[in-house]
């Protein structure tokens, strides 16, 4: 079978590296193109990328030249790892240019007529994409697929959602260190130390789940009602975003009828034919002591929700821990899985 | 002056440590007794302990012979650094044999007649050792203090409580490796990683904050009626316990209207006149990425609490950030405060 | 193929789970039997072992009961995680029953008659087999592996002893916490710290490469005559084993010509064919700043030697660092190529 | 006492903070005029320094105004914690306009007619002043301070020199984090991991100690004539620089010999007046595991020396470990130290 070429945007990036280190051996895709910053525009990209994520680029995409970041690029796809201010300029560009963006830039996830998705949470929403193209008369579209610590957090909320309604959520985050990027957080602001701050992390937590567990209605998405309090940490952990949440539902429920809602819970049909898909997307942790960064972080390729710790809380009505891998997951894993869905759905053509 | 000579129970481990640099050169105590494990009784001081904290034992106490932990130690004052299982057997006796036994263990915190001790919230409530000692015949006495994570959310939550009322909190702390002593958790385990599990501190969290802020009328403490809910986390910081706190008041109040009632707070005048109470009891800090453990949890020799992050909460009123640290004012500093306390109110004769 | 029935012994500690984690799919052995501590005896081996590592335990030795250490295991080959004192007293037992014991355990490394393996380096040191049976008159036989640490830094020595010739090597290791096994290092150690000693550690550096480096002839090692310098470090790294070694060598070679040297060496053909050979056994990276434990650990599976900065030095001929995975190729890696290696030399019958 | 004005030229970096820091309540100098980046210039130092060491700036520093680095300073003496690039083109400009320039930069240490100083080890080398003054006809004159890793190592190589003659070193370092400054390291790189490189560092080991070790006869330094060898690794420590070092001496010494020559070493008289000297300039430790740098590394101040594990190397004669801390004594407290010995030898009038 012919794999579908595509371009990396922002390629020489921590999650641009991880784009690329995904994309090796794709069944459907081929990184036939990625772009980088001017500093690297010319270069082999072996040579361009720093490469900071254990082992070595892939032969094939190492002798690519990286390009700049216009859109000129011979492929229909373009995944962009682009920072939030280049993708602001560039990914509409791209996509009034007839490209398919399947973004993992903050820019345009809370824009009324972009879908923002995971495709175990919300596959329906990206019927949005007939409205982007109507409002906008593109040919190609944006999709964007949502924070790596909403994602961390979300998907309990979405079957508790679905079990029993949904109505507030206080959550206190601790975040790792490769979600800041490269170079990101100076090694002597986060070694022995927390950094309760992530610039606009707060506001992310705040509003991200409202669009993601809101419901595609006549073109467009209507926000979920919830009310959402977020607190952002930073430790010093390599990979693996947990989220400590507490949630107010529509009834009250017992930790173990909660714990059943998230064992039973199936994902949509549509995800088991994705090449990215985890074989167990919610892995519910019984010990008392999970789920931890270094321990669950890489189960199913670093692709699963590990939850744990769900129970009675004695202010809300329950409580639970939830961890992905942030750059996997909550970055460059969850953008790759919504390409992928978007094939399936037939918005991108094999 | 002569100094009152006090013994150091359980004075080989890591809190046991911090007491006895602590009394070095302190102007009201001096220790001359320290009692150990089977293993280290018989050996000087300076030997027997494995001196897990930066310097080295005062010259004075390392001369010290480690004893058993008795009830026969010429000294008036006991400090107890011993472990929960150790204290729930030994602390009577002392008390039954005499002796005033101020506390850092956890074993009889939640006890009705044992009072629960921070001097800048709660000094009043020494007045429970008349009815301990009338219950109990006892001429001497057991004052507990509460738990490190517990102390340090509780301080913006006392003042909240007096200024606003205080109905509910959620919490999650960020708890470094010193808290678990020595040799405490396995690097294996804290490396990289975060550990979502201390074990009975969920708990502790849940309890001692309403003994802390009740009511000490009629001999008796009316537990304060606040819903409270918490989750611990171990993170890989050496020292100073972080809690995210939300909290639900009496009455709506603005971000700044708290910032004003923490800052004009003042702590009960007989603590100016301790030796070990900090300049600052509560440090506000406007910066939107305070408190931080490596920064802030030395504040003024450790004793005090550094507070940042008050804001409007979407789910409950407020939320904030606090720091302590949790070896000093969480443990041994905030244990000896409570002797100085019991100094000043006459308790303890000099 | 019908696959080899083996023990793991000591199955629950650190190395024991890297044992039974690699040999999960194994295409010449089938962990049938596991024997763990008194505390574990009894129960299956997924509740009695303490899983640290990342994962779940393979399901079907999950199910398997623990065993104790007695040399009544229906089995014709046993891996040995023991404790070096219980690998002491048992392993000998184990040969006289007629087990061939494949050892990770330091006891007998440097006994005279029990061959310590490295197949890349000595393979054909295993004809000491015949000479331990022949003076102990033991059906089975132990073969050894040597230490995680003199792993890391022998092999850039034996390739230029091979070249160049060697005479002396002063060693300084910085080695990682899963060096010491699970608890191990306690956390309040390790953290934001260095420790400059390993217990016995510089001993093994200084003497195990003798063996290793040295010549098998008329039944007996002849020890290699290089004289040997070593500090061992711990640093707060959780993986990889990094030495940085100062060799003096029989003659003056340039950097380039030692850089040669690794990059044209071959392992012994044998090598080819064990399943648990990495495809590449030697890397050398030209960046100035590699090797490096995170990034570098893991290549080949962790079966890998990633080496880096060989350069002059003025003092004695060359320096070098070189890192390998000290719980993989070090421990549990190692020792089962060993194992496979005796499966390919016939010492082991398929 | 009148204090002496000092400026601190880049006053905003991590090194400069360190000066600010350490000049809060000096008894000999003062700081009035701070100097920082184009950023930085014309804002209170308090805002514009982003201070990234425990507690505040101090409040009288904190108000003084940023200004240009340009020699129109109204000070006698500036502290330079300059950029290398910067103090190139600066440091002589201020020399030649008459100030007195006490340098942490690398950018004159191994000019030949720069004093490179530490006040224990050649304190007559500032007689090289004259022939600077000579040489350029400058009123002022630069004196340098040693790079933090040589400072680590350096002390027992003199007291070795001196008591039984240095031919050669073999040196391994393990540096902190903060050496490389804020923002420095990426905590993406250091987490969990081992930098086997730090850029010019070696260089610097390997030829700053032959200037510090040299002789100052006829006007000039007589480079002394050892052998070095150094490899700089950058550890996830906070700070405290530890060295690993092999040295070969004039003549065979026992360990306990060098032991007791490390023990009896008095540091040069003129020392013991200066303000910021320790107490103890050297501290020998007996235990196996010391030096630690979270241990040791404050000790007296953070401007001791801790050295350990002295003991036969095989190879050449002696090892040893050694540590300071690298902003206190390896950098800005170094350099203090030499300012105060400039004013005790006259060179800096009060």
């Amino acid at each position: 079978m012919k794999r579908i070429p595509v371009a990396v945007l922002g390629a020489t990036g921590a999650v641009g590296q991880r784009f690329v280190q995904l994309l090796a051996d794709h069944p459907w895709f081929e990184v036939t193109a990625v772009t980088g910053s001017e500093r690297t525009v010319g270069q082999p990209y072996g040579e361009g990328a720093n490469w900071v994520i254990p082992g070595d680029p892939p032969p094939a995409v190492a002798r690519l030249t990286v390009q700049e970041t216009q859109p000129n690029l011979d492929v229909p796809v373009v995944l962009s790892a682009l920072p939030a201010k280049e993708a602001w300029e560039m990914e509409p560009w791209f996509a009034e240019a007839g490209y398919a963006v399947v973004s993992n830039a903050s820019s345009y996830r809370m824009t009324a007529d972009v879908p923002l998705i995971i495709p175990e949470i919300n596959p329906d929403h990206t019927g949005l994409i007939a409205t982007q193209r109507a409002n906008r008369n593109w040919p190609g579209f944006i999709v964007a697929s949502p924070n790596c610590s909403t994602t961390s957090a979300i998907l309990p909320m979405k079957i508790f959602q679905d079990a029993f309604g949904l109505e507030a959520a206080i959550m206190t985050t601790l975040q790792a260190i490769s979600g800041a990027g490269y170079p990101g957080i100076s090694g002597m602001l986060i070694s022995d130390n927390v950094l309760p701050f992530i610039s606009g992390e707060d506001d992310k937590l705040e509003m991200e789940p409202k669009k993601l567990l809101g419901r595609f209605e006549d073109g467009q998405i209507q926000m979920a009602d919830i009310r959402l309090s977020a607190q952002a940490n930073r430790v010093p952990v390599m990979d693996g975003h947990l989220a400590s949440v507490s949630v107010q539902l529509g009834r009250p429920v017992s930790g173990s009828e909660a714990i059943e809602a998230l064992q039973t819970w199936c994902p949509p049909e549509i995800c088991a034919g994705l090449p990215s898909s985890p074989g167990r997307v919610l892995i519910y942790r019984q010990e008392p002591d999970r789920p931890q960064p270094r321990l669950d972080r890489d189960t199913d390729k670093g692709m699963a929700w590990t939850v744990g710790k769900v129970r009675r809380c004695s202010v809300l009505d329950l409580r639970y821990m939830a961890l992905t891998h942030n750059t996997l997951r909550g970055a460059a894993g969850g953008a790759l899985l919504n390409a992928e869905l978007l094939v399936a759905q037939g918005y991108i053509k094999m």
